[in-house]
């Protein structure tokens, strides 16, 4: 609509401006010491809010960090979209990587680097500016609902229990997500799926103090070899996942579904070169687009132990960790394949060594169809400022609390992501294309309209 | 002999506190970061060998830190022995398992915890204090060098060349060397030989960037899973070094020499229970004691990759890193080992992935006779003072230039280290017994006067 695209234009420079703001906020959810950051960055949401327009913002105290609450009711016969979304970025390392600070927002080449630039602020934000949008322009004809949490990227632990207990207040026609990515702004598309996580952190124990490696190597257990043995066999020589019963509740795809998949465009040399890998890895008998969509995974995230200084220090460690997770597909449940993981772990350790293994966090993974009206409207507004029909792809990631949304809600949800998949989410130097930004701004007003017509 | 006793006696509380404040120079060779704590740690030495009374006492610079040379000629007649030790100790991390500051020495229940309070600053304190309680009681007979350097700890890179180009300033009957332990104060011991060394670092890449584990998880080769694999395959199933070649030059034990050492004090459950540990581990076919002197290691010395901080990151990281070692026994070869190290990684990396491996430092296997001259005269010295004569045993750490000071100036090394295995070399709160470094300042001048008498 033009009255949109020509408010968004008077106002770009200001959109961006507001965006940076936000992103110099360091609200790492994982670390105790940025606890008021967060705090920070939940009143500042508040307020954008507040300023775009809702009829009322607050921040909803939980056990971890805070909720942005909002809303816009216009009319509560009209149909209602539960915007959902995440203040919380991921932990910045390592940051000797990043070329400008993930604090100190810089746009390079179009580009928007810093922490939280794609995911999830700057999606997130993108929804403020459309709510101010609508409503300057006087062009708003359905109810908005806004719930922006703190914790996404931990899992959600509190999420859950907020919207169990707080139905009506969230009570919509569909859940809107802006987290996940495109393929790119020539290829629009909707991820039709997100997958499940088990994260857990294992910490193994050989001798009870660091040794001299001279003096007992070779008459103790090294941890970090141990460690190396375990991790080792988790994937048989095919890259199957080799612990017993971790495939048994995988909805294998049909034939006409992986057909299908094979659609979607897929540059296996531009893949390799944009990741700088000359061979590509994965569980045999899949394909890329397969093994990261519909394929379960192991991951190692991270692992440390001994000495990790400068220069050489010989020594035969007590400990050694790693920080394990699984990427679930339905019909997956993150809690009996987090036990199915950590009871394999136990099974396999040596009694040289003892295995201390906690979970982290887990989601579920989750699909929704095509045919849903909110998908249909999604798709509708991307086409109308695309001038193509998106492509349903399934996504890599997680959104945890997915699944949790429609039990408790009892309506679908449509994941209208503006983001690339090489955005470098959770990596260094995390960017988002200022094009894709007010992309975003400038399709989501279509949505809310299509979606009102359609419901 | 009463008048070392006496002198000792009427010292020890200066002896000990002298002692105290070389500990306090965080003396790490490793770290750049500390390199003028190096110089202030050599230049003490010198200081409090001319307050012992040697004639003369220089620093002499190397292209990495200084080597602190002194001594003391009686007679050119008289025999000359050439002490060695160092002044450098290990990084002291991780710091957070220390009871108390690793150079803010403590006594506790008789023993001084501090980094390089058993290795080696209070070993070579020894020598120091005996050369001064000799001189004091007019009773040394022979002439004493010092050959105390800074870079033990590193793989002494800059000593060969030195010792190779001052043959003359160094010439000598035996070196003598305090930087090896005893069985303990009940059951004194010498060493007959230590190991040798090959110390590298390996830093795999695979994505050139950080990637978001779900996006990309299950489609790229994972570092961390990579690297455990190379590393599992480092040992097979019993515990045996997969290497090709690694055992080639190792000079196997006769059944004689199993024999005898089978016959040294060595109680199972209380080694285990020392260690904390249910279960020891090592090469199928070898007693512990043998696993630590007459076998061949590789042993991994520190790992890290990915996200180790708090909490969870999803991260499918760009590199893992390892500091890995072995372990030589005579005649394995040090550049061959390390060479064979590297070759065997870089043949099992797969294309997934690249390899950079760099040698850190390495060192050569040594073994001493137990019929020369100071082996004899340190056996005569030990039995004066603890009792009972030394049993010989072979020692599992390493002492990099042993091979070369026998190549360069001819002569034979003896072991004469009053540590104990339990000192937590290389650990945190290493320590040493109070009564073992008076012991040891008692027992050298022994050793001097009969090395004199024998000779």
């Amino acid at each position: 609509m033009q009255v949109w695209k020509d408010y968004q234009e008077k106002n770009k420079e200001r959109f961006l401006n507001e965006l940076l703001e936000l992103l110099r906020i360091p609200s790492i959810s994982a670390k105790s010491e940025n606890k008021q950051d967060m705090v920070t960055c939940a009143e500042a949401v508040k307020q954008r809010l507040l300023a775009a327009g809702v009829d009322k913002a607050e921040l909803i105290e939980t056990e971890g960090h805070p909720i942005v609450y909002g809303e816009k009711i216009i009319d509560p016969a009209k149909p209602t979209v539960l915007v959902y979304g995440h203040y919380d970025v991921q932990p910045a390392e390592p940051l000797e990587l990043w070329k400008s600070g993930p604090f100190d927002p810089v746009i390079i080449d179009g580009k928007i680097f810093a922490r939280g630039s794609c995911d999830d602020k700057g999606q997130v934000y993108m929804h403020v500016k459309a709510l101010e949008t609508m409503l300057q322009t006087g062009t708003l004809k359905n109810n908005i609902k806004f719930c922006i949490e703190g914790e996404e990227e931990v899992g959600s632990p509190n999420l859950g229990k907020f919207v169990a207990t707080h139905k009506e207040l969230l009570k919509a026609d569909c859940v809107l997500i802006s987290d996940t990515a495109m393929l790119s702004l020539d290829t629009p598309s909707i991820d039709t799926g997100v997958r499940g996580l088990s994260y857990i952190e294992v910490e193994l124990t050989g001798p009870s103090r660091d040794l001299h490696s001279g003096v007992y190597g070779g008459a103790v257990a090294n941890p970090i070899t141990i460690l190396a043995k375990m991790i080792a066999s988790l994937h048989d020589e095919n890259n199957h996942v080799t612990i017993p019963g971790f495939y048994d509740d995988v909805v294998e795809a049909t034939a006409e579904e992986r057909a299908l998949m094979a659609k979607a465009p897929y540059d296996e040399a531009a893949y390799k070169e944009d990741l700088g890998v000359q061979e590509l890895w994965g569980e045999k008998g899949f394909t890329t687009n397969e093994r990261t969509g519909i394929r379960p995974t192991i991951e190692l995230n991270g692992i440390w132990g001994g000495y990790t200084g400068e220069g050489a220090k010989t020594v035969l460690p007590s400990k050694a960790f790693a920080k394990i997770s699984a990427r679930l597909v339905p019909d997956q449940g993150s809690d009996k394949i987090t036990k199915l993981l950590i009871d394999h772990l136990h099974s396999i350790t040596p009694a040289t060594v003892t295995l201390k293994a906690s979970l982290h966090h887990g989601g579920e993974p989750y699909m929704t169809p095509i045919d849903s009206v909110a998908y249909k409207a999604a798709a509708k507004a991307m086409e109308a400022t695309f001038g193509k029909a998106p492509i349903p792809v399934r996504g890599g990631g997680s959104i945890p609390i997915c699944a949790l949304f429609e039990k408790e809600l009892g309506i679908k949800i449509v994941f209208m992501g503006f983001g690339l998949d090489s955005d470098n989410l959770h990596s260094p130097n995390e960017k988002f294309n200022v094009d894709n930004y007010y992309k975003g701004i400038e399709t989501i007003p279509y949505f809310h309209q299509y979606f009102t017509e359609m419901s």
